[in-house]
């Protein structure tokens, strides 16, 4: 059982029920509150030796991780933090203390720069290994919450950055997560679906198409390559980790095409980043791309899943 | 550094903010909708080895577990349940599929008979030992959430059943959340304070008090002991345990004393089970107890702390 099929059946025994009007399998989960206004709540849980390894990091960056990923799952909900619930298991309270603190600092850093509290947690001890699950609540950027499922055919496939090599670099301690991006699309454009891209394109790219009910043909040209992956190596090869390395923590976008002129204009205007078109939501299922060659190919689902 | 001072360390460093109204420090976090209703948020992690023994029990029961102690923290603050949110470590997917059906099962077992969903979480495999987190949101029975920290001078102190032994019989996996008397006393009642005992009576009544900047003055006889406490054991033990043990999940509830008797008359009526006075709150800070030989001694914080 991969990842994916164990989602697919936590969906079928737990389906969604008022307030909540979309469950497990996107971002986030939106619930719908009494004056019809909406909030989302998102979680992560981060490992050691999986998601960082404290052997080789400060414990200041994986508290900044923790709540980064999570504020990256707000942003691809198009939404802002409000609060955060932050759980611990350490071995040993006293033996841990200057960790402790470490993570404690790099979630404070975040809580000031993003303007959101941390509101609750548990902390426990234990004979195991490091682990901090974060849960957070927060609300849309303009009138709703954005989905992954709402692609539709003809929409532009856009990325907000370039994608690659994000573990090699250490880049995945040090993202900055999208939330004002998300702000300036959400509040100014019909965004119609958004997720994050967490597992790779690859992988990430076949989940909202899938979700959607649409698929994709992508042009190999576009895709941007982070220099974060070697320039030595062969385009293959560098396209590849593009698509497949992971934990780039860019969003991924379906816009309506006639706005994407518009919308990266005002991205690049008010958050100096580059927002790439890289293909189109087509009606036929699947996802394809056309190689630098002009070949097009079957795009198979590439990208980090947990087995 | 033990738990409590840690907690009081995270309330400096993240102070409340609105839309959070009740932060760090209470059985869970209360936040102000935009119509001026009331979210609750709580959330508590559980691991195997410390929480439960996964080679001693099932894997519903863990499932069961970890919702069920988040139900009892939302029973603490006056709220019924919405939805949850389930992050798991397992060392492997594909290995671990028994297990994680079984947790799924004992989840979904829970929701239907609370009335929640599942609405997210984050699946993960590594080396570690088993993990869960689980968060969950809820709403207010009355037209508030119940505090711990307003309890007053002349209040009666309440538990809602026998305590202790809890760790020796299995109940701390079978145990109810005391939902129904939650919503019973939180419609019909200005319930002052509540929280649950989770760490044991003679450390959260300290909490309760400590919050609430007021003391207690408990009578020992009567304080009812759970039958899972050796009966051929003497009086002091079996009130130690009681006392100590921890993982009760009981409410314990401060109440205007006039109310105390249709509290108790209503309660019994309508879930059941008794509501038994085991004290007054006092203006005088700290707790102390009157013996069964009539002595009064101080009664020092006992129970369960990480450390």
């Amino acid at each position: 059982m991969r990842e994916n099929e164990f989602v697919e059946q936590l969906k079928l025994r737990f389906p969604v029920r008022d307030p909540v009007s979309t469950g497990i399998g996107d971002d986030g989960a939106v619930l719908t509150n009494a004056d019809g206004s909406a909030s989302v709540i998102v979680t992560d849980m981060l490992l050691d030796g999986v998601h960082f390894d404290l052997a080789n990091c400060t414990p200041e960056s994986v508290g900044r991780k923790a709540v980064a990923v999570n504020l990256s799952d707000l942003a691809a909900m198009g939404c802002g933090p409000v609060a955060a619930f932050v759980s611990i298991a350490v071995s040993g309270l006293a033996e841990s203390s200057r960790l402790l603190q470490g993570i404690c600092r790099g979630i404070q850093t975040m809580s000031e720069q993003f303007g959101f509290t941390v509101a609750g947690g548990d902390t426990n001890s234990w004979d195991g290994p490091f682990a901090v699950n974060v849960c957070m609540i927060g609300n849309p950027f303009g009138d709703r919450a954005i989905l992954r499922s709402t692609a539709q055919p003809g929409d532009s496939v856009i990325v907000t950055g370039p994608l690659g090599g994000s573990l090699r670099s250490d880049r995945h301690l040090t993202f900055h997560p999208r939330l004002h991006v998300s702000r300036l699309l959400a509040t100014s454009f019909d965004v119609h679906a958004m997720m994050d891209i967490s597992d790779g394109l690859g992988i990430d790219l076949h989940r909202m198409m899938d979700a959607s009910g649409t698929g994709s043909l992508l042009t190999a040209d576009s895709i941007p390559i982070h220099d974060d992956v070697p320039t030595d190596w062969s385009q293959p090869k560098r396209l590849k980790a593009a698509m497949s390395d992971g934990e780039d923590f860019e969003l991924l976008i379906a816009l309506p095409s006639e706005l994407t002129e518009n919308a990266g204009r005002l991205v690049q205007e008010h958050a100096g980043s580059a927002m790439t078109v890289i293909g189109t939501v087509t009606k036929r299922r699947g996802c394809r791309m056309i190689d630098v060659d002009g070949s097009e190919c079957d795009l198979a689902p590439s990208g980090w899943q947990h087995h």
